[in-house]
């Protein structure tokens, strides 16, 4: 953003002193006329150009058949972005708001086809973060194999919203035989996790500049429909895969204990994290299992497939930290607990008020 | 709003000077945990409730097979919602969302049937006012035949967005043979519209309060598969529908001219106005053919189904003043003009700046 990008069919609304125009969104680009249009040509069409999206018609078409090829249920999701800040080390609201929703179809045991963007965009933001930001979808949607093939722009009046929220909503396919539930955990089973927790969480706090701390913490912002793929290729009989975002694993496996009515018990030596992220929520009072991820998958597997499942993650690059972290139990259902490091039990609890505002 | 009704599952956040307490939503219903998990049980789960959103998974599955049941290709699509005031005159943000999105399906060719629901929620909003406002959306909902059936909730904090926004995403399947496009216009066509235009523009403007202006407009917002339905069952020959929503039907006209590469004229005194909406337009100067709408559409029909489709659209209660209002030319392409009462003639150009922000 150092140097605005000439303004193909904006007119320039602020000067700055060096005598640079830096075009800005204004009111008018929310009208739903021309300039609104010309925002939508200049900023989103000309980088998601794809078949599909191309006629701009008020809905997206598709055969089908050819989602029938994929498998035999559709999957559809949802979510809104509102991180702040807008770009941090690993990522940005762009790229969260691409592989949050592809995660959140491939889960479900789904291949994610199509995306949605709608974004809600606060007068006077910069054209030049916008399209900075919408390379930023098209080039994790490439990544991810999956096409934005419709959407939405509104602005706002200054203050009326934080400069720009993102919404993308999917669909995808779910392979034929998959069944995957938080409900179907069962005593012995296996939990994992693919890789070390809470990067995202740490890195956006760290970004929001308010701690005054240094760290060279990324998010963990990735697409899993890949690991995804290679973990139900080898291991099929998972029963259930949730990304741990908001709430981190604690919240997930705290879903699990109530959707099966079984207990689950992990053992911290086995929980992977960076040394940095612990360093960093031992300064701050932070307990790393409610830490945002927003590339870690918890999953449950039957006991006698756990090294297999474990095995598979650690072959894809974005599992090759995985570990076996616990294991179901009988109960008392509902109850997570942690043998800790120091040979004792602690009750893992699901979240209560909120850890850390604003974090996707 | 008068009296806050029992908060479920929230503390009570204020205690105001009578006694009452009005829960309120805070960022700890934003953390991924319990709380905010409580406030979807509360406010959405309980009024959306159905079968596929029940389980409450990151995606809703439905199977292929069934889908197939009512047509040949899957409808996508997205559209977020910022109107200001969240409540007015003939709807709410609620039913605007649920409506606004069912439409974008319809319009395709489209039969409606999955919707998802997400909120960015301003951090001190009445609990009471989301819990309206759900109840507005699963009303809407059940009266067009759709369920809501996957969501997120955000919060943010004070002064980071205005009060609420909704985003509504929408499957539905095109049924087989409809092929409706905006390039299909040809010279000698026909141009409806189902009904008196202008009145939700004129609504919002007025329920604002800065015009210190009373009338009785009321939004037109509605679901209009119904009558969709009912004009494609008669008449299937349609070639083009589209919803005047933000940028009116100005806006729609010239983008079937563009698309098609053809001219439109439409003829003043056949332009449905409602005798509020044109006094309305000429104290403030606006012009209702750019006025945003929530209930109509503009259609393109061969010369000879004119009638018909007008006949279909006045036999259902969305199109009881359907009229005919103009024709499609051979040119100049691109060109939407307008035969005057006055006996003359004016071009009818696209919206290039911003006439209402935040109308929808």
């Amino acid at each position: 953003m150092t140097k605005p990008e000439p303004g193909k069919l904006m007119r320039p609304q602020r000067k700055l002193r060096d005598g640079i125009h830096v075009p800005k969104v204004t009111l008018a680009h929310g009208g739903g006329g021309k300039a609104m249009r010309d925002l939508i040509d200049d900023v989103f069409v000309s980088v998601f150009d794809n078949p599909v999206l191309a006629p701009l018609e008020d809905q997206a078409r598709v055969s089908l058949s050819e989602l029938a090829l994929h498998g035999d249920r559709l999957a559809f999701t949802s979510d809104s972005f509102v991180v702040d800040p807008l770009e941090f080390p690993g990522g940005d609201i762009g790229k969260l708001a691409i592989c949050g929703t592809v995660n959140d179809l491939a889960v479900g045991g789904a291949k994610p086809l199509f995306l949605s963007c709608s974004a809600i965009i606060e007068e006077g933001v910069a054209v030049a973060l916008l399209r900075k930001l919408a390379r930023s979808m098209a080039e994790a949607a490439a990544a991810a194999g999956v096409a934005i093939v419709t959407g939405d722009t509104k602005v706002v009046g200054h203050g009326a919203c934080d400069k720009l929220f993102i919404n993308t909503s999917g669909v995808g396919v779910i392979r034929a035989g998959v069944d995957l539930g938080a409900h179907r955990a069962e005593t012995g089973d296996a939990i994992l996790v693919n890789g070390l927790l809470g990067d995202h969480g740490a890195a956006i706090l760290v970004a929001r500049g308010d701690l005054h701390l240094e760290t060279p913490i990324e998010s963990d912002c990735a697409a899993l429909n890949g690991l995804i793929d290679t973990l139900l290729d080898a291991c099929p009989e998972v029963k259930f895969i949730r990304d741990a975002t908001r709430g981190g694993i604690a919240t997930v496996l705290n879903e699990i204990a109530e959707a099966s009515g079984v207990g689950i018990e992990i053992d911290e030596r086995a929980v992977p994290l960076r040394d940095e992220v612990k360093g960093f929520c031992e300064i701050l009072g932070l307990d790393p299992l409610y830490l945002a991820n927003e590339g870690k998958i918890v999953l449950v597997a039957p006991a006698a497939l756990a090294e297999k499942a474990r095995a598979a993650l650690a072959s894809h690059p974005l599992g090759r930290d995985a570990a076996i972290v616990g294991h179901v139990t009988a109960g008392p259902a509902g109850r997570v607990v942690m043998q800790t490091k120091f040979g004792g039990k602690r009750v893992v609890d699901m979240l209560v008020g909120e850890q850390l505002p604003r974090i996707c």
